[in-house]
């Protein structure tokens, strides 16, 4: 018995969790080529059942990941949300469809998929990137922080005590399935919040024995360890929220049934509750019903041996009644006690971080929770993989608790007014009519923010606010703060069109998006002359800055993209700095863009400088940062304060 | 020395060459689950160089196997086609611009990609459906086929003895590159047809040493061997046609030129010659020049060795300047001659096939040789393996021939003529905008025919013409010989949307497409009641035909599309036997279809019935054959003929 060898090593960052979060943060250690360690304290991956929502915003991330195609073969979209409610007779009525209003600002649309195969391209993608691999079976057992080191960017304030699981301790326990006795069933109650958490037990077994134990110094810490968060707890920063518990049962099955929208986003409320239906991809159907109500403030426990796979069956019998329901196959089973609680903060000094379920719990009903991690986790991931590498100024890091945190009581919110559509009895009470009215209502009110179309961002040192809630005059609808809205555009050169959501590539640096206008008009020629002669200059913000060690010789990548008709501009008309020439890889022509109709491509309308409300002549200079969040907006005249917002960002060289 | 061990097998099918016709041929080998064997001389497969044009009809074939999503994100699309002449003052001048007039009919453009990764994606593919693995650096060294047993199913008339070359041999060898010595060059001329064909020496070589040698009965024989190929040879099969040889030098690299349509398909003509400029994936750009003619008639021989890599580079300076030209990357070079030959016949009695360079070689300038081969190896594989699955009658292989060899024909005679606009000294003397003009003509005859627009398939057992050139009157663009115009569909039940190319999915069965047309009409409902009491019958041609054993129960697939307004339908509202039940996998959901708008998705617009020249109330029946073809076209009332057609093609049970 006893402690096997000590080992020491010293990283940039330390991921624990390899949960959705943690791999979006994970992904960008690989981009920014820093040396960093992802720990999971699960011997596998996830491979089914768990999260399943993807919304337009994560599609688009997922898109400048290089990733999204995968996720268009397999996934199922659905876009339409409808409301079933009681009838005469006893019958189930179609009450209501909704349509998202703004279902086209994205080019991708919700979609859902097993949380197993998201990770699977996510995992894909960082090893695409990099050598940095998931270390499964590993634990962490303490957590120390010296904030007197903070300020010192070569310092290690962050030391983690890491022990390796052996095989049997990774298996963690979870109820037998119990399906019809015919069918294999998986469940999720191993991984499901009902658990008590085993962080401390797996600590405590693993010490009986031979096992490896490991001290890491790390510069940055991001705890993306679940509801659960051990991390959190170290920090000693609490969950905070509702004291009422529900309790849901959810399941993965190949229904078979003739309710007609079994195969569609869909409540059906009847007498006996409320449940949502989401399709998902290879036949699978998931179902949730509510169960239960738990008092927390009375202390009140839950026996979770009460849920049984053939009780949520029979629940969602009772609620689809008269359609018939059955099924043969279950993918995958679960039930979890929901409450919407969040952390106070999201950080611990200017080095530890917090991100997904381990700052935010609430039911997954509204389809955003994973959403939201993922980006919490792609939020933090750029900004320390900038920092770290030497690139950005750490201060940067201070804007992720502001940015992620407003996002999260947002999530909450909807939260509190979507679950109530299920479980309110008095809302039912009102007649099933102003029910699905209320439920739209609820649907309407948060779509924007669900869809990522709304995002929040409040100014800092990354984003520049304009005056009013607009942008600026020559672009209203580039708004720094907000998502850079898609587009499809032509490229000059060869005709061929691409998606800004996939031209702007999560690569780690920053774009500057020229929007040139009307290259035909020679007033505007003059002025994207002037610009250009500026950004050549010897010491401007394309120069200037401390590169991406490994990566990039600049942070920030110039890319123009005008509105004269295509075939009336020439790749060759445009300034040497806007087209530069590399001496192997000769001119590089990804980097000028039009928009113009393209006969063969109909996403790509021509509409791109009508959507941004940009001045079709004059043209605008925009900030992108590197998660696609639009940071300044400016005149081609503008370039002081350009660089003086990347002075504000970047260290020099 | 001398003969290893002899071992003897019996299977289905052998095919002898794993390019892409190959391939393909062996997708359907995987797909219908026969026993069949892939071999190829070669140790490795292709990894760059080779052919790189995709046209819209092989990306249609593509999305049936579901493998265009990787195309789609990894290649290069280029639609029009520029041509280059001399200007005033020693310049060179974009005299025309060509784009495609139906470049809509399909949903997908002309892209380009390097031959190893489209082999890559189709290998990927037949690994997914079986346990089928290329077998490489194995030659066939004898060939018998007795005639006698054609017409027993059971019998294995042929007969093959392979031999396993060892290491050494399947490096076959080639000059070594010769780059600007600052280059790594991978040079293709190992490959390239100037190579006198190594086939003989081969066997002689390893018939010196220890040699694992094989026997092999085969039913069925595919010949995909490329333009020497061993196969023909043994049959005494000719290749007949042109006795000018044009020799060509190719090269992939990634240009640094100021030559402003680098990355668009050009044509340059200058007074030095006229060449091909196509632009790839990866900064790559392929470029085609002529260097050399050869009179085969006289005996001509060429000597290989004085084509480098630099003449190939001094001749392109040439034709480009007075742009500028160099390259430091060069991804892969060889030079072949060229003639337009084609073989008076395709097979050999009913079990031998030959398939694309095999039996028509051609120039690669017109972007379309492996699309042509490819789609061979498409047409004898479903029929093959239909046939040797005992699923369909043996007499649907004796339409490979006329089909292929009707449209091999076009694609020299395409050849010819394009051919021509490069080297023809005459056309170059009328004058540059005679010549562009003449470039464009030729381009506009064959673009049909190009693209796959245009398919020429006559009538057989396969394809029951209806009078005249049009489809029949309730669908005149559906046409039996052609393909079935792609359109985007959206799912009655799901709301989801798909192109039918990947809705008719290539799994070796025949669709039955219903356009049920309006189902809100009463009369039309009563029509469609009828049609499915009839298919729902006791013998009726969804029941009545041999399985496609260990895949498909019925060889036959039912898919509706109907014309009402989606919301104006439901799932349950259509016969039963229109969306069948299976006691595990519930209701089948992927088969009711709408030809609705989607206003999520744009290239849904409910336009499928006005494409098809589809009567919206009273729709028709359409037979689309396993390869995406169709074959039989009848109103509602038809049944009887469908049945017919089937009888004709389908083995009872």
């Amino acid at each position: 018995m006893g402690e096997a060898k000590t080992f020491k090593s010293h990283i940039d960052a330390l991921i624990i969790g390899a949960g959705p979060s943690g791999l979006m943060a994970a992904y960008w250690m690989a981009r920014c080529g820093i040396k960093a360690r992802i720990i999971d304290k699960r011997g596998t991956k996830v491979f089914t059942g768990q999260a399943d929502g993807l919304r337009s915003r994560t599609l688009e991330l997922f898109d400048s990941m290089g990733i999204q195609h995968r996720i268009l073969h397999e996934g199922h979209i659905a876009v339409e949300v409808n409301f079933w409610v009681p009838g005469k007779n006893g019958t189930l009525i179609r009450q209501g469809t909704h349509t998202p209003a703004k279902v086209n600002e994205s080019p991708y649309h919700s979609t859902l998929l097993n949380q197993g195969r998201i990770e699977r391209f996510i995992l894909d993608s960082i090893r695409q990137h990099s050598k940095l691999e998931v270390e499964r079976g590993i634990i962490a057992e303490s957590l120390e922080y010296d904030e007197n080191l903070e300020d010192d960017p070569t310092a290690y304030p962050i030391t983690v005590q890491l022990r390796t699981l052996d095989g049997d301790e990774v298996k963690l326990t979870g109820s037998p399935g119990n399906g019809d006795g015919s069918t294999t069933v998986h469940n999720g109650l191993d991984r499901s919040n009902l658990l008590v958490d085993d962080w401390d037990d797996l600590i405590q077994r693993s010490r009986s024995h031979q096992a490896k134990v490991e001290i890491v110094k790390a510069k940055y810490l991001i705890g993306c360890d679940g509801a659960h968060s051990w991390t959190r707890k170290q920090l000693n920063i609490p969950l905070e929220g509702s004291s009422t518990d529900h309790i849901w049962g959810v399941m993965d099955i190949i229904p078979i049934t003739d309710f007609p929208d079994i195969r569609r986003i869909s409540t059906v409320t009847n007498v006996s509750g409320t449940m949502l239906v989401i399709p998902r991809e290879r036949h699978l159907v998931r179902l949730y019903v509510p169960v239960h109500v738990v008092d927390t403030a009375t202390g009140g426990q839950f026996d979770r041996s009460t849920i049984t796979l053939d009780m949520i069956r029979k629940r969602v019998q009772n609620i689809l009644s008269p359609y018939s329901f059955e099924f043969r196959i279950c993918d995958w089973w679960t039930a979890y006690r929901v409450a919407q609680r969040i952390a106070p903060t999201f950080s611990k000094g200017s080095r530890i971080f917090l991100a997904g379920d381990a700052v935010h719990t609430h039911s997954p009903k509204v389809g955003l929770g994973m959403n939201i991690s993922m980006q919490d986790g792609f939020n933090i991931g750029w900004k320390i993989g900038l920092v770290a590498a030497g690139t950005a100024h750490p201060s940067i890091l201070e804007t992720y608790n502001p940015e992620r945190h407003r996002l999260a009581e947002m999530l909450l919110e909807f939260d509190r007014h979507w679950s109530k559509s299920f479980t309110d009895d008095k809302l039912h009470a009102v007649g099933t009519s102003e029910k699905t009215k209320s439920m739209i209502q609820v649907v309407e009110m948060f779509e924007d923010f669900a869809d990522g179309l709304k995002v929040f961002y409040g100014a800092s040192l990354l984003v520049w606010k304009n005056d009013g809630e607009d942008g600026p005059a020559v672009a209203r609808r580039l708004i720094p703060g907000e998502r850079f809205p898609p587009a499809k555009l032509r490229n000059q050169a060869e005709g061929r069109t691409e998606w800004t959501t996939r031209l702007l590539e999560s690569d780690g640096r920053f774009h500057v998006v020229l929007l040139a206008g009307d290259v035909r008009v020679e007033a505007q020629r003059r002025r994207i002359e002037r610009l250009s002669c500026f950004l050549a200059g010897q010491d401007s913000c394309l120069t200037r800055y401390a590169s991406i060690p490994g990566r990039f010789h600049s942070p920030i990548l110039l890319v123009t993209i005008h509105s004269a008709p295509w075939r009336e501009a020439e790749f060759f008309q445009f300034p040497d700095v806007l087209r530069p020439l590399d001496p192997v890889m000769g001119w590089d022509y990804s980097r000028i863009w039009c928009d113009d109709v393209c006969i063969w491509d109909r996403e790509c309308d021509g509409q791109t400088y009508a959507k941004w409300a940009a001045d079709r002549t004059r043209g605008a200079v925009v900030v992108v940062r590197p998660d696609q969040y639009i940071g300044w907006v400016g005149e081609l005249e503008d370039a002081d304060a350009l660089t003086r917002y990347f002075d504000g960002v970047l260290l020099k060289k």
